[in-house]
């Protein structure tokens, strides 16, 4: 197994240890998150768990009852316990950025109705500052061009992002424009901007939303926690 | 003719006479654009003028080409001359409160890329503060219950669009919730929160957008202009 993938394997088994009997789980999306169902179900499986799951995207509804894992809507779900999650990229303040699978926004929606969010990354991709990874955004397709065209003036470098020659679209209907900042200075100042913005749905900054963070490391795992950060 | 209606029309012939030959108009949504896109079908045919429209529905759209109005997309208009629209409440700063039709996404879309905008009203829909008339806001689907129920926590009164007993859905697939305010102290916070609300793809709030509007009466009109507002 090459070593990225061992270190997301790892980042994924210790996050399915924090799963309780009777729990309401959140689960992400993304290649980490796969190991993280995989662990999840030889769980359920082995220990005979009773554990609902809420999906942040159609691709890991899918896989998650491929495996045996119940799936309920959110809004059928009094309370999410703990949502277990990828990012693309973490800084030190272990705010992220989130949206490489095109899913950010019921990842967000998720988030947001949690107990407590675990996010599961392998030790690339936390870097001091966020922006190498281009900051994805969610937007209408009404007036894309002329959203678009008005990133570029204040010089957001937009690319909208298309797959195979076509223009994607997510599983809520929207096009996603991707940011290439290489660096942000200001998180907040820019994720007020985006939220303010008309045609925008959602961006793929992950504020203060992190509770935890598990980094795979080729030999097991070291933890980052928000308790932690704030003393 | 009944009175309203009778405003409606003096409104939206007043505005008709802003068009000029060769301009790129943004047509909104509503009954009294309804009378609007009437008398600019009159103008064009009688005086031959050469215009196109851009579409705030798909509801407009139809009427419009139903009508011989020529409709490009926006993306295809390099500027938008001037937009005319209705709104469904509007206050003493020139503010104003739309989606009563529920098309109020694209219509701030439309309006945001306009070089002017234009309200045509009757009498009835000034009043001295906003929100008589309930505020839409348009949710992504996914998740909306928890949003709702956190709207209600926040004593916002929100309730969920349905038409023939059935969820309205908008053009751009979103449902509405109106909350049912009946007096926004603060428009420019609540369109702040509401803004940063993840699940919320825009609000009904329509703030500094106006730059003129047309107020039908019984016998002609009135006009409320930005510049001399701000003087």
């Amino acid at each position: 197994m090459e070593n990225i993938s061992l270190e997301k394997k790892h980042a994924a088994v210790a996050a399915s240890q924090l799963i309780k009997n009777g729990m309401t789980v959140g689960l992400g999306t993304g290649s980490t998150v796969n190991y993280f169902l995989d662990a999840l179900a030889t769980r359920i499986r082995q220990e005979n768990l009773k554990i609902v799951g809420v999906t942040t995207s159609f691709k890991t509804a899918n896989r998650a009852e491929s495996l045996g894992i119940t799936i309920i809507d959110i809004d059928d779900a009094p309370a999410i316990d703990l949502t277990v999650d990828g990012a693309d990229e973490v800084d030190n303040r272990m705010n992220g950025i989130k949206g490489g699978g095109a899913a950010f926004l019921m990842e967000k929606i998720v988030a947001h109705n949690s107990n407590r969010v675990v996010w599961i990354i392998d030790s690339q991709k936390r870097h001091q500052q966020l922006g190498r990874f281009p900051l994805p955004v969610e937007i209408v397709p009404f007036g894309s061009g002329k959203l678009i065209a008005d990133f570029k003036k204040r010089h957001l470098h937009p690319v909208l992002r298309q797959q195979d020659g076509k223009t994607v679209v997510t599983d809520m209907g929207h096009f996603i424009v991707d940011l290439v900042l290489n660096r942000i200075d200001q998180p907040y100042q820019l994720g007020q901007y985006l939220d303010s913005r008309i045609g925008v749905v959602e961006h793929g900054l992950f504020l203060g939303v992190a509770d935890e963070i598990i980094i795979g490391t080729s030999s097991g795992v070291r933890q980052l926690k928000r308790d932690a950060l704030q003393k």
